[in-house]
């Protein structure tokens, strides 16, 4: 088959098409014939050598794909071949055929293209994870993402929305913080131009907010503890500012804070598909009845990974960016 | 009424007895004959001018207290007139007679003196609703206590064995290290002499503490975070080496950890009864059994608060002191 590998640590170059076998599948794996496949700014890390697969994980990047199940491992129930799905893959996702855990997999809401649902699984799974079972956010209560543009933040804005959440947002830039408020984001910071410690407190009468999502880290992480409610949550799901935080123990004892964060990918099989069953129950009726629909930014074919990376790369998509590979 | 108050902030010597009022009831409160005092280190924060009590609260000191009670507010069902009873104040308690909201109040555990029941509403309410509470402690789970040899370090080492916890805990130095382990740790690391980050893995084989309970902060933060397991809680109660505190955020992702903290005087009514009811439900039936009992390092008649304070601050003690009021 097809499939981009990374040929050694380095930029969008060092992607390249080569062949290599198709996978072979474990007793509760299924194997897909890839349709599209989401790029995510995990594959960047690990083009760049930051963040190794997991042992047993092929080397092949991609996190989430769509397409048809053409087998199934010896303890699969569902789905069978010929099903349409999207599927949470561990890796591989950048390539013709792709191996997932039938746990990880989801069927294609009803009304979407199979680009629409390689944009799903990454980021509506690691929302879903984060901002309603990690932080346990309530329906009326504010919410907060930052990069509100980004696949994870469109995501967030428009479940949390559905889902019945105040969901805000920060963003560069008007352009970026008009479309994140064209999803239902009830006002979008620009951080270009506005503090959004000072802002939130505006627009909570005081309070504060009470979930937090962020992947920025660094500096931040104490300005987000400023902006957080008492009793309010922050979660972390990724570090683009740096690991190393300071942070006010008596702020959080004062407020009650809650400080917590996950990656996707090193969760066990059994757990993300606990986290799939969930996404399905929750999210997926809110998908068909067209109230959340995956921000796709622009579509590049497998051969092309590397721009698919640069320009994810270059900041300025609004939304996801995905392979179309068959 | 006889009560001790705050001169001026300063040392133990700015405490002196002079004549009060007794304390006005709320419709929901009742009034206290105080038997007995516990004294605590919130109290002497508060006798330096660095922990001033919530507004509308008497600015005499003391925190819990044991005693009869001899009249109570219009809204009041239990407790009644004649009941001995031990109760968490939110100020007060260095005096001759006190008020309490009645949702704050036990009855005494069986075989319990006065001063045994005086010194229990602080810590153990402040160790329930953060440890079992907050981070959820579960059965087998393994818990970290710093400053074992405390008050708050006795009852925990004490709760978590009795609810089917495996406490350990640090002291400083072979003395206090040995109280400790009689009380019931599985083991009590000597801080002097040992590093409780490499200790806590080699006593759990590599996995870390599942939750920590701190009242250090500053620089033992990120170190507590290293000892902790994979999903592993840390609970802030307390900061005496600082508020501020470099974390790594990354390592909070990887290892799913969660870093929250609360302080107990802040809480509303509604809550410490919350609190006080699942004491009276958890953790009394294991003081009457004798599987908990506080541990008393000293008493001092109430004219003495100043020695009391002055014995707390040398850090020697192993356990609660408690003023004897009447």
């Amino acid at each position: 088959m097809k499939a981009v590998e990374i040929a050694e640590p380095g930029g969008p170059e060092v992607l390249r098409v080569v062949e290599r076998d198709i996978p072979r599948l474990g007793a509760s794996d299924v194997l897909i014939r890839v349709s599209a496949a989401g790029v995510n700014r995990p594959d960047l890390l690990q083009r760049e050598g930051k963040y190794p697969p997991p042992s047993g994980v092929t080397d092949i990047p991609g996190l989430e794909v769509s397409g048809v199940v053409v087998s199934v491992g010896s303890d699969v129930a569902w789905p069978r071949v010929g099903d349409s799905v999207m599927a949470l893959v561990p890796g591989g996702g950048y390539a013709e055929y792709c191996a997932a855990p039938a746990g990880s997999c989801l069927r294609i809401p009803a009304g979407y293209s199979s680009i629409d649902a390689a944009a799903v699984p990454e980021t509506f799974f690691t929302v879903w994870a984060n901002v309603f079972e990690s932080a346990r956010l309530q329906p009326d209560e504010t919410f907060l993402v930052h990069g509100g543009s980004s696949g994870i933040g469109t995501a967030a804005v428009q479940m949390v929305k559905a889902l019945g959440g105040r969901p805000f947002a920060t963003a560069r830039g008007p352009r970026k913080c008009a479309a994140v408020e064209a999803l239902g984001a009830l006002r979008c910071i620009d951080s270009t131009t506005h503090d959004f410690v000072k802002e939130m407190k505006d627009l909570t009468e005081g309070r504060g907010v009470d979930v937090i999502l962020d992947m920025l880290g660094g500096d931040c992480t104490q300005r987000n503890l400023q902006a957080l409610a008492f009793e309010g949550r922050l979660v972390q799901i990724a570090t683009l500012l740096g690991t190393r935080a300071e942070v006010n123990m008596g702020m959080i004892m004062q407020k009650r804070l809650t400080l917590t964060g996950s990656t996707l990918r090193s969760r066990p099989d059994f757990e993300k598909a606990r986290i799939a069953r969930a996404v399905a129950d929750r999210v997926v009726p809110h998908m068909e009845s067209g109230a959340i629909r995956p921000v796709i930014h622009m579509t590049f074919p497998l051969e092309a990974a590397g721009k698919a990376h640069t320009q994810l790369e270059e900041g300025n998509a609004v939304g996801k960016i995905v392979l179309i590979v068959g």
